[in-house]
């Protein structure tokens, strides 16, 4: 087979000025399919090709596929874990919860127990995964609490790796944790120990985003202190904690000032309940003092608002790419080359007949990727894929 | 570790009666991100969660990331295939083209080639990439050209398999071919043994759209007739080209209506031209006959522009879909079948020095599926991967 490769990279613009100039900001103004092909028919001008409807075409179809979304509470008993997911989702979860008494909650260990919920809103369909660990840092010994939530993140993990080099990946279900929810008490002075500990066996699996709980006990001045310890204590133990990406430079001013303003915020402060009171004429959620009502949603009272939008309304779809992009991939690698090991190892055990018994490999490239087994007959001995894993590693940690 | 799988699967949905029906057709009120935020923030209501705006994050991501799309035309040379092509993509992607002449012609055999171009419109970039096949149908042994198309094809898939297998996949490139534009000369009175015989290799590969070229030179009936006759062929012989995916039942009744146009007149019978004229003030791409002059993109003289509709602006995600879920899917079982029986006969090459030592295996599950050499201590030895995938290969070809 001949073959020329005549790459003719051209650069056709065809926006015309004025198109170009509106639509720079093409998330203000964003049509249906039919509307985009109309205007470009009515415009007569037959300049254009019709491809700026692709967005549009992924939009429909995500609509149609719907979402799913993984979150992981973290913290001890008390701080209002449960409360914070009932007003961030609307629902009543944890309705028929039982508080167990404290010979339980000694004896016990860490549990997992997880809730799934389908939820819809404007036409837009969310499978919805609450990911609680019940018992979580009651016990005398953490180090076993650590181990559960790490394992359960691992174990999401290896499951996607099986089912993704399955047969068939057609109902493949994306139950990997997408963010954490880490409760920080608004008692703690910074960060503990065992909240570095549990941030350090975690950071590198999951999206950490942290939360000061039950905010409504310290005041402006507390709560500005509190943030900075913690942000220094990260920084210091070198936790990576989820770190919003850059804003784009052509968004507009509003969400500009928006997304200073959410990352400002972090760690975000919060205030939940789930008793709605009557202010002025308005139904709020909020808590009830002698001193006065706090208003959960109020931004002056605490970041709840900013929590909900980050978490949901603008960030969701990035946890969930850097879920997979960084996190999975480096779980990925890790489990590969393990796997790698392994098979020489166990090949080591056995007797080869001859070396150059391979030359009638059919799938040489793919047997050599998918097939790790065959990789010392083009590694050198002392050449393992570890080292190429770790430096890979390193690299998509950083990939946004 | 403990773990309790309470699921309780609630289905709280959100909206509003009036909201949900106006946003049953969401993509008919699509808002930016800030926007949507914001009217949900003025409704005061607080009985929103805020992720309708999934859709959204998802479009903007997309925008950001780009699109790719590649485009294989196939057909003998002088059916129009290099001024369609710059028609559609308003490119000028043959201007240097020499004709060969008929020795070369007929010495050659067929060749690809392949032109990429970075085109953006509205604000979104698409790398296209069109491979075409100089020199095929020219030769006196067509199967040559069958061969040729074919391999192309089979090599993206492969280039693909061993990227999304390989340990960084950071920069994957999708080369695989999406849709390939399949011309039939307008003086065939129908599908002849040389196209049954090209489409029975490549159907199951890609996206067959059958194009009657050089329309111009049929009458309305002609058309009609050949179309009839072509859609009786692709049935008696079993050839599935792309299908139009259902429309859904909530969308509005001009897009409907649209989509019912663009499926009645598949195989598009188009005229195309390089040439503007002007007529009655207007500027069209049209051929002057002493008759007339055929302006390619009225829908009465031409299936032009439902073809690009079709192509570019409402079906090129859809394209690139099955692409991936059904195509590729394919490839990949059969290519994991093929790997995996032969790496049982290798297996067989070696002596073991028991079979019992995969006692100590680390990754089971993994190992099994993803190494196939240890297949055979869990499937019997008559078991092959085979049958599995070729009844796959039926279920996923039906999957859209």
């Amino acid at each position: 087979m001949e073959k020329s490769d005549s790459y003719a990279i051209l650069d056709i613009n065809i926006c015309d000025k004025d198109s170009a100039q509106a639509d720079n900001n093409h998330n203000k103004k964003k049509t249906s399919l039919t509307t985009v092909i109309k205007i470009q028919r009515e415009r007569g001008e037959r300049d254009y090709i019709g491809f700026a409807t692709l967005p549009e075409q992924v939009h429909r179809k995500s609509v149609k596929r719907g979402f799913d979304f993984t979150l992981m509470v973290v913290g001890e008993s008390g701080l209002g874990k449960s409360t914070l997911i009932n007003s961030l989702f609307l629902g009543d979860l944890y309705k028929n919860r039982k508080i167990s008494d404290v010979q339980d909650r000694i004896e016990k260990t860490t549990t997992i127990e997880k809730k799934t919920m389908e939820i819809e809103e404007r036409g837009v369909k969310l499978r919805l995964t609450i990911v609680d660990t019940p018992g979580f840092g009651d016990a005398i010994n953490c180090e076993d609490s650590w181990r559960v939530c790490s394992a359960y993140v691992d174990e999401q993990f290896r499951q996607y790796f099986t089912d993704e080099s399955g047969l068939n990946r057609r109902h493949m279900q994306d139950n990997r944790v997408h963010c954490c929810l880490y409760f920080v008490p608004p008692w703690a002075h910074s960060l503990r120990q065992v909240d570095l500990e549990m941030m350090r066996r975690l950071h590198r699996k999951v999206n950490i985003v942290v939360v000061i709980a039950k905010a409504d006990s310290l005041t402006a001045a507390e709560v500005k202190r509190l943030k900075t310890r913690i942000l220094n204590d990260l920084e210091e133990h070198q936790i990576q904690v989820y770190q919003f990406p850059e804003c784009d430079s052509d968004e507009d001013e509003e969400f500009k000032q928006q997304d200073r303003e959410l990352k400002a915020a972090a760690p975000f402060a919060v205030v939940s309940s789930d008793t709605v009171l009557e202010v002025g004429g308005k139904r709020v959620r909020g808590r009830q003092y002698p001193w006065g009502i706090v208003d959960v949603e109020n931004p002056r009272h605490s970041d709840f608002t900013k929590l909900r939008t980050m978490l949901i309304s603008t960030h969701m779809q990035d946890l969930k790419d850097v879920t997979q992009d960084v996190h999975y991939e480096n779980f990925r690698a890790q489990c590969i080359s393990q796997i790698s090991q392994h098979a020489m190892r166990e090949r080591g055990k056995l007797k080869r007949d001859s070396m150059g018994n391979n030359t009638d490999v059919v799938f040489t490239d793919t047997d050599r990727l998918l097939l790790q087994k065959d990789e010392e007959d083009y590694l050198g001995p002392h050449t393992t894929y570890a080292g190429h894993v770790n430096s890979n590693a390193r690299k998509t940690q950083s990939f946004r």
